[in-house]
């Protein structure tokens, strides 16, 4: 145990200047969507700088942007491109040159202190991680994303499919990086993290959930996490705890899940509303609601998913982002870089190994077989 | 691989006469639900016969009813009674009586075809288990139940949460019950399954997953099954595959993060719909459309799990059943009896056995730690 009574977050000073760079050949739409955002996000963040970085020809109307630096790259890592092709063969590819922007050197500085971009994930992912390595006492990046809740806010749940089989250990420094996060990105210090788990009484979880509760509740009793205990899939929505961690496999499953149930309705809907002349007259009345409905559902508002984990910070945009979504992602990027991501993640995880109980050989190997039916 | 290219499940003869057994006292209103739907279900089910399991008491008005007999049982699962309550506390529950009406003699012929309990979930299957044994070739039962889709129809899904850990063997006998289950309750006598999984090409399954695929393939070249391949969460609500299999930690996560986001949908609606006189307006006119939506979604409509894999038929109601839903629960346990869901599952299971490759010993363990990111 750490005789540390203190929150693990100690405010970190907001940065006054912050560069990001950003990755303009990524998503499926590439500098269409990517250069309207920058020029957007110029215009909101009058002391921000960007580091705009694609093929010359494509980054020309920006040369005469203020604040803005055009670095060239050859190639494009396609949304289809298999990772072995982003990581081995497009070597100045747009999103690679990004990412080594944001990698800092020996002294801790960077060309930018995060990278956005909205290419494929397992690309960004393998390359992020190839180029920034793992932070100190973190084994596997995450990807983290938020989904909207019934508190009219946002739930942050990671990891959504980098990591398919997680340890409990994993499972305890996903928990460590989204506090992390939501205390950079949202302003919490001390943000509730409850551990994803099925949760009828009697079925309880596999070894390494009902392990990943136990290290959990040792950092939370240290002073040094906000643990509430385990969740249900349910509770991502409701709003109660800020932060649900799982297994990228669970968490892939939640959000496509979600993602499809959400698609089914609005067709519903859709068809539903044209039935009847009556039911197209309630669809145009209607039609404000439902317009809110689908804002509140809408991903692009939530577009931003940030790769956790690593010595740099990399944000990803959703692939079919459109400029609003690719500029949100530009913004939690850029909270995150001015609120100290990294030195949060870092402080936190130093915090936690100091609480962690020791490690005990008779400890249950956390991917058992076992039924509880 | 099997020499027979046929389909598995050649039509097995419907049953003329079925008979129930029913756990009049279990879910979260007892008789006050279950008599009710019962009476509905002798109505709507001339041929059909039933054995009310419960308190005397309580069962009084259903002495004089038509095809029915009553077993008195003094004692009552509570919703809420740990799974050793009811294996080994309360062994005159109504829950109890009522399974054990459900378990074939030594000649294969039981007082009830099929038992049907509102009762909770995991006292359920732990007392089915116990008393009714699991078939042979089938390694766990599972809990399967149907999610709408689309189509306009429904999706089967498989295990929802009473095995946490699953190898690729217990995934393929899921397939299979699966298989059966649709086969038997819809009449689809080929059924499409689908193998939940992370879409992105290059985040690949967990190993177990990997190697169900293979087994699943191979049974399905062999002609047992419809295997379409992998699926994602999002797909559960395509209808482009009838059954979706997985573990049942995944899958009970899948049905809690559905139900979690159709509640918010509807908690949002409702607000919207309040706001002002004109959004009051509207939503009266919608009415009509937002109570299709409410039906669609209905997991009343969707009542009726199914425990599979043991040597009798268990259906479950959702706990919460009104009488509406505690009736289609039982048409659907009638329709399995009917069309010799137990003999389905064996001749599948038969048959896949048959098909299976050989065991390797130098398979991957089903649930080493891999990252793929």
């Amino acid at each position: 145990m750490s005789p540390s009574p203190q929150s693990s977050s100690p405010a970190v000073p907001a940065l006054a200047k912050v560069r990001l760079s950003i990755d303009c050949m990524g998503g499926d739409h590439g500098p269409s969507v990517t250069l309207p955002a920058c020029q957007s996000f110029l215009a909101a963040h009058p002391e921000a700088e960007l580091i705009l970085v694609g093929r010359a020809d494509d980054l020309a109307p920006a040369a005469s942007w203020p604040r803005t630096k055009v670095v060239a790259a050859t190639e494009v890592v396609e949304m289809d491109d298999p990772i072995e092709v982003a990581l081995r063969r497009k070597k100045d590819s747009s999103m690679r040159v990004a990412i080594s922007q944001a990698k800092p050197d020996a002294s801790g500085e960077a060309a930018a202190q995060a990278c956005v971009s909205a290419g494929n994930t397992g690309a960004l992912m393998a390359v992020s991680r190839y180029l920034l390595k793992t932070l100190d006492g973190i084994d596997r990046p995450a990807i983290a994303a938020v989904m909207p809740n019934k508190m009219g806010n946002y739930t942050t749940v990671l990891d959504l499919g980098a990591n398919v089989d997680c340890t409990a250990e994993h499972l305890l420094q996903f928990a460590v990086m989204g506090s992390a996060l939501v205390s950079a990105v949202d302003g919490k210090e001390n943000p509730s993290v409850g551990l994803l788990n099925i949760g009828e009484e009697e079925i309880k979880g596999n070894e390494a959930i009902k392990r990943a509760g136990e290290l959990l509740r040792a950092v939370a009793t240290a002073g040094h996490m906000n643990f509430r205990g385990n969740v249900e899939g349910n509770d991502i929505f409701k709003g109660e705890v800020d932060i649900v961690v799982c297994d990228g496999f669970v968490g892939n499953v939640a959000l496509k899940t979600s993602e499809g149930l959400a698609s089914l309705i609005a067709q519903f809907l859709k068809q539903e509303f044209k039935r009847t002349p009556l039911t197209m007259l309630a669809g145009l009345l209607a039609k404000p609601v439902l317009n809110r409905l689908a804002s509140r559902l809408d991903h692009r508002r939530y577009s931003g998913g940030a790769l956790l984990g690593l010595r740099g910070l990399v944000f990803k945009a959703h692939g079919s982002s459109d400029a609003f979504a690719f500029e949100q992602a530009m913004n939690r990027a850029y909270d995150a870089a001015r609120h100290g991501l990294l030195t949060r993640v870092h402080d936190r995880i130093v915090d936690t190994l100091a609480a962690m109980p020791p490690v005990t050989d008779d400890a249950p190997a956390p991917t058992a077989a076992a039924s509880t039916a």
